[in-house]
């Protein structure tokens, strides 16, 4: 639904409500007043790694698991330098900052200072967000391996003990890096974690065909990917809110049981494009009731914005109704608006929408330089926005009620 | 190949070489000294839609032939109106000369008014281009459709006459639109035009299921979609240089075809992602020696980056081996860029490249505003430039040896 020339009405942190006219009561309100721009709610992205802006766009020509051996954990070893974490990180937020997101689910590595540092940073951008430092104990190079699972346990709670209360906007988040790189004993030790401190989880899932059958020989007795996390308990349900990046290869078992126990998958399209991984069956998980947003993954994603992340998915769905299934139908792009918004918002709690009650995170877009000759409805201006605009579109930015930006 | 800190030497209008040292011969010659910004040749746009600019990124959520009829035909119909297509021409033409586009081939609509005019502001560009006054006599609405294959012949004839000497840049190029659109009639007549004033010729192929489907049953006589175009002359050969857009279900006799009279493919798999149209085989059309450049069909794309053109290519290539037919490679990110410049060059002639002799194209880049922590490589450099550079990173603008921007 769009309201032109109309008033978005907040108290504060939370939406009141969206009217044609001003109601009465808020006839002494403060009005801001944006004009002719779009104000749209914020932009939520449900993953990316924050160590990997650095490389984004390089090594487009490796799939997954060369990838990561390549590129990924070569540069995440750097981040044991604090002055290396400091200025990449840097880099990082000031390019989250200016972009449309208002919330965000992040990797960070798993060096405690600099993930400290890292929040300390995105603290101060005003985005909500979920930060994690990573868990991993096998299968990567010594420089970037926990010496052990009990290890891994220690640190990682030293951690969230330390940042779980100090920041209004930033928490932390329970972060296996995927099953192939940790061991039994670390899963278990992570669940004892998630349950002590009550926290969310992310991970990876069934990305890449290679990495899918490693983890069956890794885990024969699960018989799914994703049993194998909920093998230990990290694979949502009621007190475990859990996001799984990709999702791309998952079966009719692995679709159920993320509805059951309300797993939110994080689509990364263009991560998929770029590491040949394939396309997720994004409609197929609407149709069956699972919580679906979207995620930028950078650096398998070259771009932080969630707008891109819209219109890739939009290409996505329709490749995958082509090529591959024609019983799903491709996405709309108002689809698409609403998995980069309330769709993943919801895992934020009641974000991402303009309706009452909702969190107050928007974002105002002037369009003015993204010329045509033609009159344009507003569907049509944010269909423009979401396929033309760039950062400096971003005229200002509100998270729950402040403007950041 | 590249070179760091190097030397690219040329006579004006030609390349005589580029080096890691000047030759003691250019020690007299005037240097401009671009620093450590990256030099790299033009970029070709083998196929867009001038008067389609005005409305990119909309109607994204239809296939083809409901697109034409819904937002193309419309929007093109108001190029009868030199008014309305100064203004919108204005606007196509602003954004083509700010990118990193050094040639380009360009359909305009069947108006020779408007068409002049669009050829005029190119001029002013200093891009060398094809412009095609579209032709068109059935199959489309009323208002677009020239009222006979002899009016659209004499029309077609007097503008040719008025644009092929008018410019030296700027050059009318044979546009039937497609084989639906067009007559048997008019296709003879342009073949005729063709013949007589020794031009290329440009148009579309094999784009969408339905619209194959379409043209096999407008001509059961021709057992492929080629074929119909090989029929009336159209289809390249040695007196015929002939672009096709799209290509994207041509099988192996229309490879062969292709290859037999080095016809070019302009590929544009951004529009095809867009229009739910496929993926082309573009792997399969290099392994067969096919000629290959790269387009940004707007609208049905809705960037007129090449550079863009180039990364969608790479992640269409690795879907098409994923998804289709795992003995076609993947593109690498070289031979996308190779496919952005040299690939197409060649239908201008010696262009693309800063071999000898090749005319001097270039495009100057400051990537300084992507930031990043780590030393990279001039490959490296070339990559994020490919996935994360906008018109802003275009520092400076050379065709046929004049700088243009």
């Amino acid at each position: 639904m769009t309201i032109e020339n109309g008033y978005l009405v907040c108290d504060g942190m939370h939406i009141i409500g969206a009217y044609q006219e001003l109601p009465e009561q808020f006839r002494d309100a403060q009005i801001i007043d944006y004009k002719d721009r779009l104000i749209i709610p914020g932009l939520c992205d449900l993953h990316t790694h924050a160590p990997q802006f650095a490389f984004r766009a390089l090594g487009s020509d490796l799939e997954l698991l060369d990838w990561l051996e390549k590129y990924t954990f070569p540069e995440e070893s750097k981040y044991s330098n604090l002055d290396y974490a400091r200025k990449a990180y840097d880099v990082f937020v000031n390019a989250i900052r200016h972009s449309a997101t208002t919330r965000a689910c992040i990797f960070a590595t798993l060096h405690s200072p600099a993930t400290v540092t890292l929040m300390e940073k995105l603290e101060q951008t005003g985005i909500v967000s979920y930060v994690g430092k990573v868990a991993m104990d096998r299968n990567c190079p010594d420089i970037l391996r926990q010496e052990s699972a009990q290890a891994a346990y220690v640190s990682t709670k030293q951690w969230i003990r330390n940042t779980k209360d100090r920041f209004k906007n930033t928490k932390p988040i329970i972060t296996p890096r995927f099953i192939p790189t940790c061991s039994d004993e670390l899963m278990y030790r992570l669940k004892e974690l998630q349950e002590e401190f009550s926290l969310p989880v992310q991970s990876h899932l069934s990305e890449n065909k290679d990495e899918i059958a490693w983890v069956s020989d890794l885990h024969p007795h699960c018989h799914t990917y994703s049993h194998a996390y909920e093998h230990f308990g990290l694979f949502g349900g009621e007190r475990t809110p859990t996001v799984m990046a990709h999702c791309v290869w998952c079966d009719d078992e692995e679709i159920e049981l993320m509805k059951k126990n309300q797993v939110f998958v994080a689509h990364c399209s263009q991560s998929n494009f770029n590491l040949a991984s394939g396309i997720a069956p994004i409609r197929k998980y609407m149709t069956n009731g699972v919580n679906v947003g979207l995620g930028s993954d950078v650096a398998g994603g070259s771009h932080l914005s969630i707008f891109r992340a819209m219109s890739d998915t939009v290409q996505a769905s329709k490749l995958y109704w082509r090529l591959i299934d024609q019983n799903d139908a491709a996405l709309t792009l108002n689809e698409a608006f609403y998995l980069g918004t309330e769709g993943g918002g919801r895992f934020f709690g009641k974000v991402g929408s303009f309706k009452s009650g909702y969190e107050f995170d928007a974002v105002v877009i002037d369009d003015s330089n993204i010329p045509t000759t033609n009159p344009l409805t507003i569907e049509e201006r944010l269909a423009r926005i979401i396929y033309c605009s760039d950062d400096s579109n971003v005229h200002a930015k509100y998270v729950r009620g402040e403007k950041v930006l």
